[in-house]
């Protein structure tokens, strides 16, 4: 006899349940993450596709053999066959999806932001706590390997207090979107609210009490007067007395750059390096190194993460990692730097 | 009508045909590609564990949900469950192992080294040639970023002529192995054969043609005097008259650490960091930042690289992507490295 | 005959006119700069120290060979023998100095700030055109290899228009000063006033127009009270759009720290190492670097630079490298930045 | 009274004895070392230029206000002006040129090779010996600051015992020299002869025992026949068990190329970058750094810091830091790689 049958029994129990996702939207984020989903993260299959585009659920669907393909939102929402969904619609769904979801029974795993009120980010919390359900939110870079060791380096004390900190987006360049099609004040509402969370992450318990921005259109002057802004600067002050600063630009010619600084009592800690490979090239112009140009290949492993956490959360009914509350905490900060920028004065948080 | 029926009928097409895999040997690397392929891996599958030791063998299948565990390799090269076999059995196993397979009709990935006689080179690549099987051997750091990077950069010519090559391999330290256990000339049929692979991987095109090496026991000298050998250096001479060195060492306290340098007439290529994310750390005594202490975190990435390209060559019908012929060539020159020792003269290669 | 009358003829006569240079004050900057002068600058000969305290200036001018050491500016300031003053007297006494060294026809090297206000800046600028002598600021980094190469690159318009800027201070701690002895905003006066020439310096042409800044003590709060501020985040912005931080803290446990970036349409350009050499160790802890500890260590090309500089100004009859409205544009923004702490908003720079 | 008297009387002490230095041989390192020379070093002066060229001689010794320029050797030797001499003649000039010095009581400079036999470098080891000056050679590495602090963390048991040492030297390229000028064995006598001196230096208290070498005319293939060889690896035993590599090029198209690894029972530490700045550039290209285009920039630092120590020596009546007998150890490495190219075979050192 071989020890094949009993190893069967156990083996096939964790198995024989796996979660069960589906994706609510498959452009080029919703297609990454089904395509993580169905491949790479053990204990979960994607089982449906849905987007308003029958076609690209169907092209999606098939190339990663999820049964499902559907250009109609409550086909996954009702079905028997779906544990929890990934959120990748344009942001200003977000919030309704959320709330529909978990209403629905269904764990959610939303990308940022998951509003972009504070009464929708309430609205969705309260969604979520009501139903029971997983809710996780898409902050990437918690994930990322470098900003994870830098946060655990922090808990392990080897920066002190935190005094001054930095984090910056760059999304890679030339920028070819049409600025009439961007919502107004996108650099803080969904770029720069991954570096609000980031500041947050990387200060654990403190809170953010003032905010200063200042923007514009440097990418795209043409656009400005639309109020299309490319290019920011955030200033952030906790109440441990850290001063941050976020930074943001629509057009980095040279990749995509995510980075972040923590500075204080104890000494410094930096993330990111936007390098693509430990390859390096000398040639008759010097040195020469490949830098990374997707978001999708710089922080592959953090997506892998991301979406790995919030299956094992499923698996276990734990709390996600990512909640609700962060997401609202990110977003405070991103709306009182739109005010900032309205008004032209620092912003003073409530409490 | 949602679109999922239609999708349905394409999407379960490849799926339904996974390349079903079986792990011989249960150890810890045959448990890290099991894990690979039963997660990582679109297309695979993994479907069955032997271990002469059938409690690991039932303890991995249970774990990765794999349906069969045995203590008997028959078992698994007789069921028609299987279509192909990793063989990470002990090394001067490999060769009867590739041949059984053979034999059987299984696609073989098999671990370095997969012969430490040239005969037993020849039985193997004679064997997977008579079965057409897909015959891929374990030399994983041509699937690393970095190295990868490198052969492309060398092929478009970034470094003209390859004209002096450094590969290195140093296992983490402290060394606990016990010296009466290993094998004589381990170092060179089993961890330098790596860094020989890499300069041939480095040096397309070229043929090895001269050998000089010198080794001792400089991390367990006590154990010299049994022919154990833990430091080595080897100069390989090429037919394009490229000077190549590989250097190994059992114990570097570090961490595990793989590099390569290609110089030439165009420039220089280094490939391998040792880093383990892009995180650093300024404190009281400077700059600090991890280093990788595993090869399976180091290589994780070349790991699934070579194990994706196994299931793909399968699926496509297509050669593997490192040959039998590779494995041949790296072994001569391990070979050569042996008798120079023996005989403290360097040794030609034949053609 | 040999070679060497004639050549005598030739080589003494630029030897035989060095600049002539005394020191006003003998503390740590002034004795590094009288040490570089007298050893380091062709061209130049260390003649006098002076410091108020004549035992400091009297040990000074015998370590370096300098013939007259006095505890009287006038003995300098009226001597035949004195082409040039290095002016490294408390900064609050700069001004005067410079105005008095050049009503006595002195060319004048001045350590930052050449002032506190901006009638001062004025009135500095105005003796040193009304007596025609060469007026440089002491901004060092304009001089460190990694920040003339910086300058240098934006020159060739490798990072296009800037759009995005940064510029950091950390001294080395930990903090020893008495911070009952720290003039009120020396964060902005003395500290950040490099990084505000730096920012000007790095974004060739363009105008700062608008300046919010944010202090703390987070070094030392318990001096708060007292107005003791180490701690400071200011946000400049210039009138071709780019957006710009300057950072200072008093207290970097891993030591002095100065850095930069310039984001722009076409890139992006770092400066800035923090090592003191190219030497790395991987030991049991992972990787390893030295970090520079002094100013004087971290940068010493720069100061030799600068005073070379400075020399060669005067002796080719040309305008000082960094002027004196160099320094009043970076008080400028000193100026706005201490006003914008006292208000809490931003504040707008005159035309 | 002014404190200038006093002062006066301690401080132009010192001065007043410079080590009056000549240097003997005007290319380009000797115009390198006269410079530093005359500009850099504390304590001394340039005092004569001699040059078999009489209008090199003259053009130098003008340019740094040497007063005697000369053709003739014997000028500097037989001058009561002149207390030491640098020599950086021709290598094979060396010897005669030190033992001549030596007998004239002058302190001797010499860039390596001191020797290309060992008689001629036994010979200049006695010659300095009978007449007690002090006898330095001009094995840089050792004061470049990588290097220096890489020797000090040996020292400071950071690697335990050293087990493999690398060291290298590239030359900068493309090459121009005529291979029909370059004496035989260039390759080892003038090139790797200080990375034998490297190995040496970083493997403190051990002695070479047992040398292979390969080499070949990789650069310049059409001059091989004529016994021109510019590419080499050499592998060197210690009697520590160290085993070591020394490597050359003498065309590196990415610049001046001087690194060094030392790795042992305790960690690695590695020396040298080839960086000249510590600016980088990320462009669309991905990231940019400058290389080191000449040993005279690269090495700037340790030149300077040798000729200090050279006159270190004298003024305080110490031993030279680098000896003869170092050079001579180096040397005999050099010769048995001569040996092993010749006869094909590994070579024993003498004890």
């Amino acid at each position: 006899m071989s020890l094949s049958e009993a190893a069967t029994v156990h083996s096939t129990a964790p198995a024989s349940h796996p979660v069960r996702i589906a994706t609510i939207g498959a452009g080029r984020i919703g297609s990454n993450h089904a395509e993580i989903v169905a491949r790479l993260i053990p204990g979960a299959s994607l089982v449906a596709v849905s987007d308003p585009v029958g076609e690209s659920a169907q092209r999606l669907a098939t190339a990663l053999g999820a049964p499902i393909a559907t250009a109609t939102v409550d086909d996954v929402l009702t079905s028997d066959e779906v544990d929890a969904v990934l959120i990748t619609a344009p942001a200003r769904s977000h919030t309704d999806l959320v709330v529909a979801a978990a209403a629905a029974g269904k764990h959610v795993f939303v990308e940022k932001p998951m509003a972009v009120t504070l009464a929708d980010a309430d609205r969705a919390i309260a969604a979520a706590a009501d139903a029971g359900i997983v809710l996780q939110v898409g902050f990437n870079r918690r994930f990322a390997p470098g900003f994870a060791a830098a946060r655990a380096a922090i808990d392990a004390q080897k920066v002190g207090t935190p005094q001054l900190l930095r984090s910056l987006t760059r999304d890679p360049g030339p920028y070819t979107a049409d600025p009439a099609r961007v919502p107004q004040w996108t650099i803080f509402l969904e770029t720069l609210i991954h570096d609000f969370d980031t500041l947050c992450f990387l200060n654990p318990g403190a809170r953010p009490v003032r905010v200063h921005a200042v923007a514009d259109a440097l990418v795209r002057p043409d656009a400005k007067s639309s109020g299309h802004l490319d290019t920011a600067v955030v200033t952030v002050q906790f109440d441990n007395g850290a001063i941050a600063t976020a930074e943001a630009s629509f057009s980095a010619l040279y990749g995509y750059d995510v980075r972040a600084e923590v500075f204080g009592s104890g000494g410094m800690i930096t993330a990111g390096s936007g390098l693509s490979t430990d390859m390096t090239y000398y040639g008759p112009d010097g040195l020469h190194a490949d830098t990374a140009r997707r978001d999708t290949d710089l922080l592959h492993s953090a997506y892998v993460g991301e979406l790995t956490a919030f299956v094992d959360a499923i698996r276990t009914h734990t709390p996600a990692v990512v909640t609700g509350h962060d997401a609202r905490t990110a977003l405070s900060i991103a709306l009182a730097a739109v005010r900032s920028v309205e008004t032209g004065s620092a912003v003073d948080l409530d409490r």
